[in-house]
């Protein structure tokens, strides 16, 4: 494998962008066509023959697009006859539907992690997966990364007197106490019930938060109802500030709106996985870029470095 | 296998409920979700188990999301334990993505078809692909049936003197000839030439068209630009009636505006394999339905029977 | 297919032949060897072309003995032209090695699924994994039931009041309160932190369970240090009686021991997923056969029945 | 890779030492047994383990037996360890065999195509497919090139005054305008009518003949049918010199006859991708060598450069 | 699965039409062409969908043909929708490539059973492999038949008095013993040694053969050379007549010729697994005729009956 | 692929650091956890990530404890990114288990030959098959060593006059007609019946044997009753002074007690591709060290040299 080449999909031409800035190399370019009858095409404008390509393509809304258009990329990289295809898929969205839950449904998070190996992915490079297990799903070399020490960086010189972790749900408990150790701060954790997609309820809090200054970190944001619900029971217990915090910020539907009302919310942090439009950004949102950290892993990949060594693999 | 369960996804509705309707049967249930996150979910709400499942989608705007909906859903049947699922596929748009015509490109109509596969089709029943070729993309069976029948029906009964069948490419003629020879009708073709997507130029045309009524047979419609330059040329041949016919009528971009204004159109005919908006449906449009014909194919498929023997089988 | 014939391996072959007992047919036998070299042999003594095959096997200790064992069936019954052979699976012991908490350590959950898969499973039968997200770890179709009805109509004509039903890990709450809810009481849930393999720490106890009586409910029991270390800090509560009850009953090294000089502990609940020796037998241990379970599912299975609206079915 | 190693079949074996010539390497030699039962073995005289193999088989007649060589040559390299294999197949014969023309008949190009990959091909050096979507029944990589450049060469020079480049069917009209316009020359097409195997009839020419030099122009000659019923109609328009130039000249049949009775023909011109035996050799006939093509193509491919850079990448 | 149909291939006509009139049905009709490129095309002349297919195909010289066209229809039947499709083998002349016997040589035997499987076999009928491990280069169900008993009843009704089975070589001596246990008879062997693929040597002879009859068994006769070595040797041992008997008899080159010279050969005994032609059929030759067994086997495979309790197969 | 890093699983440690120690490098360490379950769990304690990793794990007993820790190794290494994952197996357990000698048998040999390929395997390094046909039963690259050379040299500077080769089996013939040639040597076989796992009867010798002096050599010594036989038979011949030589020293069940009191055994010549017990060692046990051969071969192998020619090729 002769040589690093990086392809951006339409998804986050700017954290591609930002990557190969950080490797001091420039972004190959990428031709995404739609048909009349609505069908995408990819051409890759540079050569890919026994080079080690990367695809950069977090799964973003609108999904299926970008779904099509990184299994297009693929396959159009192994067409070209790269020696390797890794996509980096900084968020996966279909980790979430990773169980049968009722009879006759899909497992979506198994059956796109299958439809990568078939379109050509030789290895996936990825970002705080909903659930460790759909690590399993993949039967291609998955390398995958969290944020937590991105987003504690963020912390580290401020006072953090009398604040504790809040994790909103018990599923996110664990990286919630990773990152409270990180910060020395004591945890704490909801205990969420999923009513339908859009509305959730926690029914209780497990830890002490009364009167505290909360950190509430979870994986994603989407609609912000999670976050919403559990700012609503902090305040029960007389929380007054909160920073609220996660990996993925996709700030789908109300969440933007349902946010910017809440007095309680000193700021909000985030990471770039998710590409964020102008409109989203709220005067207290900060976010943080994990270019740095993929273009490492980039790197080590390409010279088989230990990525493990790197610090930031979730386990 | 026991019972034939045919379930529609959201591409067209109508089209599954009327081939249900021509086998007297009813339509099974299936519930597609949208999460927060725009990924889509899937449930069959009937029972897979043992049974022969057929999934009516065709690939028709928006094609990403329809695509990955059929793909869901093959995969929740696979896991439901069907004990045979077939992808009822009246139009595969990835067709047209048939070669790789530039080095880096990707073949899309083979990719497609591998994820068909790899989602769970243990076979594909479509009409009129662009390509036969692209029949060999498939590793499953394929049935693959032509609407020319079903087209022809409608000059039956019509008044055909001086008529001549035009097809206004030369990669279409054969299925014109044939056409023709079911009405009895020489055949003339156009030579086009793509310019881009969106624009086409018809450089002559083979064969005698001048003051002659035209049946002007294409495979599909979609923005109309080959139509409308092909009628463009035909006046130059002192054409004045043309029928504008074609399977697969997508009418996207201006394709109905650049119809409507043609004074020498008598009439369009199409068929129902893509849903057509009422707003597309101009006084001269004739849709005709294919229903009762993949009815029947279903039904031999179901029992075995030779699809052959049924007329329509595309060679 | 033409009949359902089963065998056994030498894993719980007394659970097969009760299963068959409840179906009215005879178990077939197989014939294990092991060689001079220490290798297994394995020969089915009875027909099973074209018939519906199913192999019923636990992966219980020694685990990889009975892999291996099950492996070689599945073979046997391939090479002897079965229509389909489904891996009867109660207890699927790798299901705990379900994601790579840490570099370069083998995910056994997925392998074990895909070398059943290699070895001729067309499907499995099995009941309670440890996480659900382990389904999507299999590429055939997998049936998962549960044992909670089961389970709960020993609880039925008794006294309940004042209980609570009590999840020793946060990872097991919703098949908890899922069993909660079928005997109408309320729930609580220990935060364990696991030490080593062989040791944990019950942190907090989330929920209300001073003086209560509890129904101490987990999936398996193995080295039974989870169960003691919550009846150690549910003595703290004032907990004075306590039902042990798990699906998967393994009462491996000291568990039994263990479990023998509690007081509180009025009764120990398991099913027979697991075989029992008797020296584990302790007078106050209750095992509920699922027998009746699989016999019916097996029925289903091979006349294509649902398996969901059997209200057993893990989701 | 350490190094090329290129081996050839008994199809061809002037064209591999060509090749070998050009790269400036020795060729390593194959044997070929033939045992009592008919049955074919190979044995690689030379050392492939971690090596970069090619292998130069054109599928000629007898095709059946140089495919099964090469499927047995793929087989011995995989065995040997071969770091990567290419089945380097200047002539794809099954090529013509790309759709399904009738019910229950076999696809053979897939079914190759297939084949190769069964056997061990990592990927394919082709030239000149029938139809370009051949390239996509392949699912390993492949290299398409095609010999319009070389064949260009030969009439760089000439006087071209009154020439017109003709194909002989609509089907090859696109390759031979290609043709056409790298000698700056116009074209014409016949529509052709094959009514069997061995039997054409051409309906008629579009584009202006009359009285013109041609250049008639075909992907491959086999029996020479084609060329003869062109010849014929072309008399009809008072064509007086003709050449007739085909990369695949295959001359099979009555060809050669059929071609040294025609005074018209001025100059046979083909490739050695298919090997040429002496007898027939007519005296105007000249076969130019696509060898330092290949070898180029070979060395790219070695080193990872670009192919299509090289101007021959048949699109 | 309907209906059995079966069809046979060019190899062996006549032994498709007798298994066929064995079973009271008709041989399903097939189309082989040959196109000027010397390329195959199969056509099944019967419906093939949903049916339980047969294709009969030994692989007698010319072998490479004989595959060829058996891979393709295999093709053919797949695509055909066939429910399954087993390919009947009575002679699988592969089976004598069976192991590595050098570096970088071809394993044929297994490379050949990939082959079937991917053109589309879901199952092989075969008979008397030439060494039991072939088998194992499966990975479809496989019956593996011999035809010892079929040769034995010739025998039954003979004076078989001082008479000894004798194999010419050790690999043959467990059939040769199996023989000889069915006739009640003593049994003796010759160590071989292979010079070439056309020359063998007989070092010596295992067990007392001084001044017997001997009926001389091996699974195949090709060239002869081996039965010649062996009666040369025999005759030292005074042995005054000979029975040959094979299974396979392909009596390739010289095979007959030599026999025919012989004068201590009584009879030729063989079966019709390889088709003979008349100028081969010595007047002492008997061919004894294998389609009823393959008939009955055909059967049990259609209805799922035990293959193994017909008594015929090799174990 | 950057670094040889060879790992050794638990089933012979001594042997993969004497490969290190012979390679000037480290033995990288591997962690085997067993769960409470019986479930195994493998932790590589190395960086793997693109370099070609080595899993030393000869299949001796517990083989099933042992073929798991490979599995699961293999698994662990493909997770890690290895570039190329061999599997050092010097002593393949299931080679036995290579056909189908009755119906409804596995074929282990086959079985587990797929299984190390699911998990991982890239290719295999062995030595001394039981048949050379199991090499075929692999779909990875397979080097085959064998170790008779090694034992030659025992042999070479002593006094061999009036000395015999013989091969307890005609099935070992071949070998020990090598073995015999390396040291100018007459060779003998034994015809042996196999009465069951255990039990075995040598019908006659093949060759002079009375009043030599023997070297007797299998592949393998298990219980060592095919070795107590032979030499009882031998004993008849008047042999007075037996070498009992064999490549894979298992010595399972009595087979110590029964070499122990044999006073004809002047020694017992073994190699350690088997770890043997200290209590196994008797006075006149040689055990020959396969170590250097391993050593060169991986690194050939890493190199990509040639194998074949280091002379120990098993053909």
């Amino acid at each position: 494998m002769r040589n690093t080449v990086i392809f951006g999909g339409s998804a986050h031409p700017e954290l591609a962008a930002e990557i190969c800035a950080y490797l001091g190399m420039e972004l190959s370019s990428t031709t995404i066509k739609r048909y009349s009858s609505d069908c995408l095409g990819v051409y890759l404008a540079a050569n890919c023959r026994e080079n080690d390509v990367f695809l950069v393509q977090p799964l973003v809304p609108p999904v299926q697009e970008h779904l099509m258009e990184l299994l297009l990329m693929l396959d159009a990289a192994r067409g070209a006859s790269a020696a390797r295809t890794t996509a980096v898929i900084p968020y996966y969205a279909y980790a979430r539907s990773d169980k049968k839950d009722s009879p006759r449904v899909s497992i979506g998070g198994r059956l796109v992690a299958d439809l990568l190996k078939t379109a050509g992915a030789s290895r996936v490079l990825t970002m705080t997966l909903h659930t460790p297990q759909v690590h399993g799903f993949f039967s291609v070399p998955v390398d995958h990364l969290n944020a937590l020490n991105v987003l504690a960086t963020y912390f580290r010189n401020r006072d953090l007197e009398n604040t504790v972790v809040v994790s909103p749900d018990l599923g996110n408990a664990k990286s919630a106490s990773h990152f409270a150790r990180l910060l020395n701060l004591p945890v704490a954790a909801g205990i969420k019930q999923r009513l339908s997609d859009d509305e959730v309820m926690i029914e209780t809090i497990v830890g002490d938060v009364t009167g505290k200054n909360v950190i509430l970190l979870d994986d994603e944001i989407s609609n912000g109802g999670t976050m919403v619900a559990m700012l609503d029971l902090l305040r029960e217990h007389r929380v007054r500030h909160a920073s609220v915090v996660c990996t993925h910020g996709l700030f789908t539907g109300k969440a933007i709106e349902r946010l910017r009302v809440r007095s309680e919310i000193t700021d909000i942090v985030t990471t770039n996985t998710v590409p964020l439009s102008p409109e989203k950004r709220l005067p207290n949102l900060k976010v943080l870029s994990i270019a740095p950290l993929l273009a490492e892993a980039i790197q080590r990949i390409h010279n088989g470095a230990s990525i493990s060594s790197l610090g930031f693999v979730t386990e």
